[in-house]
């Protein structure tokens, strides 16, 4: 195992492969700076040959001043049977104006045969003379042997030929790609110590995880000799995406003890996930490890207070080197201790107030009772216990609203809602259409409000959840409405349950709000 | 690598353990009966002296008939310094009159003075008396090697005495768990390797994904000796979640060729995770490796020719074997047989039509493409179909509703639902009340045509589920409502997809008193 491993970032390139997922030049620009300012040496920003959207970003790409990161423009080996100087790929990569550039060639015989429909003699040629070309031309130039692993359990020999035509040509890395991500950890293993051995030029490693161990994969791949891990920012990638580098890097970090960002450029690894998904407009997964709202969550009476007393016990890692923090949840488990814990979160000791816990904890018992459920709704439960303290703020008064829905004969269907509210001495009437109910109400309270409060417009809801309890009881079932908010730098979950979905709704709606306007975000110019 | 390898499911018990889950005994026993069909040996179903709802599942399961698989009832070893005899925890086990019980205890010095806030001794009588104590009552016992990779990390010896303790009083197996998610792949191998040499009685894994390995550790067991693979559907559990059956099985039996379900029963794994997903009320993960929808999803020009040609390519494995397909985002109901196969139970032979069954797949594949998902609606399915072929039977026909829902100055909330309808030649206005919107739909729709159509009286709801797509959009995004109706003698599903959800939800209750219309029972007593 080295200790210098370096790590190699393809979300522009690999990562915006993922379906449903489209960056913009200004997108791209945002997540590179953020890899730069977190520490990732190396940053592969695209294809510039593969259309105009990626060349313009290359061209962008030259005025940009970067901390540390080299930018690495991706591209593949000459077409079959034409010289390097007429191959436009290669010309593109070239024209990037990048230090670096990485080429993916053919290992396995079958896509020589059948994708590029060429000789395994000219394969090898390609790799060789496009290789010599980016060299000539004074590139750092990474390798990537695209299914290596399929290719070599094929046919060795051929397999470590074409890494051969790579590395006589000057190829400065060496990196095996497992691009169909069907290699199990030991096969990896097991492939890596008999390459390794034959190979004297730094190798990497680029894992797919299509059978669920892209991160193991790397891990292993590190402890072969690798030493550059080739992955994305939360696994993001085509099909079921690439090696996830934010749980490659903590435990680089802190288990295997290879610095490969400073423990300061790890503490912010948390946002780094969340920043990108944002961006890229995926919900950030709640079960992430090491980053995800859940990674160190823990329930139950007992275990909380463990974990009180002696987080490892439950930690694999310390949340905070990662960014994440310590969440207790809240269930029917929970016992007193959670309540004092959240309490101290608020700035209130409650630990000489026994009484005080009992009555909170009372509330919440009466309210898991008949549907309530605080896990997911971190937001209302802080109101509940705000308004359990006396420190709840009243930022608005419902007089009464009204909600109509009519489907027509024509088959269209119409929502409006009408709201009566009082706001800083004011009694506003409002009213608005929306695609549903909840979301004609959602709009009417918008505007009723909007003006006595402008930060709202920051305030977005991000996540909408319905689920019937007792379904037995079909339509007239109990229904708990959980609605998930951000401002951009937060989230925070809120709970509404009624016999009426629109009642429910409506209480997830007003705790979104309220907690929304109780914890404002600086604004930002002013 | 042993070839007989267990597969222990604990998605009733550790899975239900993932922040926000809430499983009903009615969901609970669906997800059992799932397991069962599809071939899971073991079954753990909970934890019967954890709370009474827990206990109550015990009680219907003793009524439950099982094809093969072994129920488990979870606990621990007993309390600190007091007699077997008096552990009510235990005799919870015993009386849930499962076969086999698991329990589970501590192996890690830390958490017993911390947590048990006992000496190292008494921690190993209290293994060795609930082992003994289960095994003395006729049942096959399960040891639960609570933090076994930190504790042995620790401290080798005490680890392994515990497990000794368990063992000598006959322990049928020994689960080595990785309760804290934290042990990296060639850590576990290193562990694996020194404890299975020393230890006869047969090994089974349970690992945590906080590492992101949760899958590749447990594939390492496999390789290295283990029998027995402890996971959940989906690798849903607290935190960063379990380890990933849905990953784990396919790996087994077609990369290690150990056949731990057959080859049909594989064919149904995409349908088995998408099934618990429903349950359980969470989105399926469209990456998910093996069973996402995208898992075998293709980009790009030249690629997808090639997959066109070869499918091995650029796939890991043959989307088929596990129930999934290449490319086209379609239910298991979409296939051509499948339209076929539908068909023919209604009385139409469509094989010689292919144009028809393309039309149909067009259809669906159209109404998938919004949201539309017929997997668990066979009630909406079987409409489509008759639509589709002219088999279709009109028991009535809307010309518009309107709701009216009220929040009054005093909180109380009132709904009700106006509905115009032409039913045998009749035009029929009729109101009514309800506790929400859909209910007050729901009984005016009942209203209006029950004179009709008087066997309406047997056809009940007795499942409504709304999930939300695309939840980004918050209030405004699309919903999708199923809802599940019975006449007593059989259920079907149905559908219904809007960005309203009074719409979403009146389509399916449409389709769902169409179908029980177009079913009806014969008169009882007429």
């Amino acid at each position: 195992m080295s200790s210098k491993i370096l790590l190699y970032d393809t979300t522009l390139r690999d990562g915006a492969q993922r379906e449903g997922t489209s960056l913009s030049v200004e997108d791209k620009l945002k997540i590179l700076h953020k890899l730069d300012e977190f520490g990732i040496p190396y940053i592969e920003c695209g294809f510039p040959a593969s259309n105009p959207k990626e060349a313009e970003f290359f061209n962008v790409l030259k005025r940009q001043e970067l901390r540390q990161a080299v930018p690495v423009a991706f591209g593949s080996t000459r077409r079959a049977l034409i010289s390097t100087d007429k191959d436009r790929d290669l010309e593109a990569l070239v024209r990037a104006e990048t230090p670096t550039v990485c080429i993916v060639g053919k290992t396995w015989e079958l896509h020589v045969k059948s994708a590029l429909k060429t000789s395994l003699d000219e394969n090898l040629w390609m790799i060789a003379d496009s290789v010599e070309y980016l060299k000539k031309r004074g590139l750092e130039v990474i390798y990537d042997a695209e299914h290596f692993f399929d290719g070599y359990k094929d046919n060795p020999s051929y397999a470590m030929k074409t890494l051969k035509a790579a590395i006589d040509t000057g190829a400065d890395f060496i990196c095996l790609c497992d691009t169909n991500g069907g290699t199990l950890p030991l096969e990896m293993q097991t492939i890596l110590k008999e390459v390794s051995s034959k190979i004297n030029v730094p190798l990497g490693i680029h894992a797919h995880n299509d059978s669920e161990c892209a991160v193991a994969n790397s891990l292993i791949a590190v402890e072969e000799g690798v030493v550059m891990v080739q992955g994305t920012i939360n696994g993001y990638g085509e099909r079921c995406g690439n090696a996830n580098l934010v749980s490659i890097i903590p435990a680089l970090v802190l288990k295997n003890n290879i610095q490969v960002v400073s423990r300061a450029q790890l503490s912010k690894l948390t946002e780094l996930s969340h920043f990108v998904a944002e961006i890229c407009n995926i919900n950030p997964d709640a079960h992430q490890p090491y980053v995800g709202q859940n990674a160190f969550a823990h329930k139950g009476g007992i275990h909380v207070s463990a974990v009180a007393r002696l987080p490892e016990t439950y930690e694999h890692v310390n949340p905070e080197a990662v960014g994440n923090l310590q969440r207790v949840v809240v269930s029917e488990l929970s016992g007193k201790s959670t309540i004092i814990l959240k309490a101290k979160e608020l700035g209130k000791d409650l630990s000489n107030h026994p009484e005080k816990v009992q009555e909170i904890l009372d509330t919440i018992k009466g309210l898991e009772h008949v549907g309530y459920h605080f896990e997911a709704a971190d937001g209302s439960f802080e109101l509940l216990m705000r308004r359990s303290m006396n420190m709840h703020k009243v930022f608005f008064r419902l007089e009464s609203f009204r909600v109509i829905m009519e489907k027509r004969e024509d088959g269209r269907v119409a929502t409006e809602a009408t709201i009566k509210i009082h706001v800083k001495g004011e009694r506003i009437i409002a009213t608005a259409e929306g695609n549903g109910p909840v979301n004609a109400l959602d709009n009417a309270l918008r505007i009723a409000i909007g003006k006595a409060y402008p930060e709202l417009q920051h305030i977005q809801l991000t996540d909408y959840k319905v689920r019937v309890l007792d379904e037995k009881k079909g339509t007239a079932a109990v229904t708990r409405v959980l609605i998930e908010t951000g401002d951009g730098e937060k989230n925070w979950g809120t709970i509404g349950v009624s016999e009426n979905i629109i009642e429910a709704s409506w209480q997830a709606l007003v705790d979104s709000i309220e907690y929304g306007l109780l914890h404002k975000k600086a604004p930002a110019e002013e």
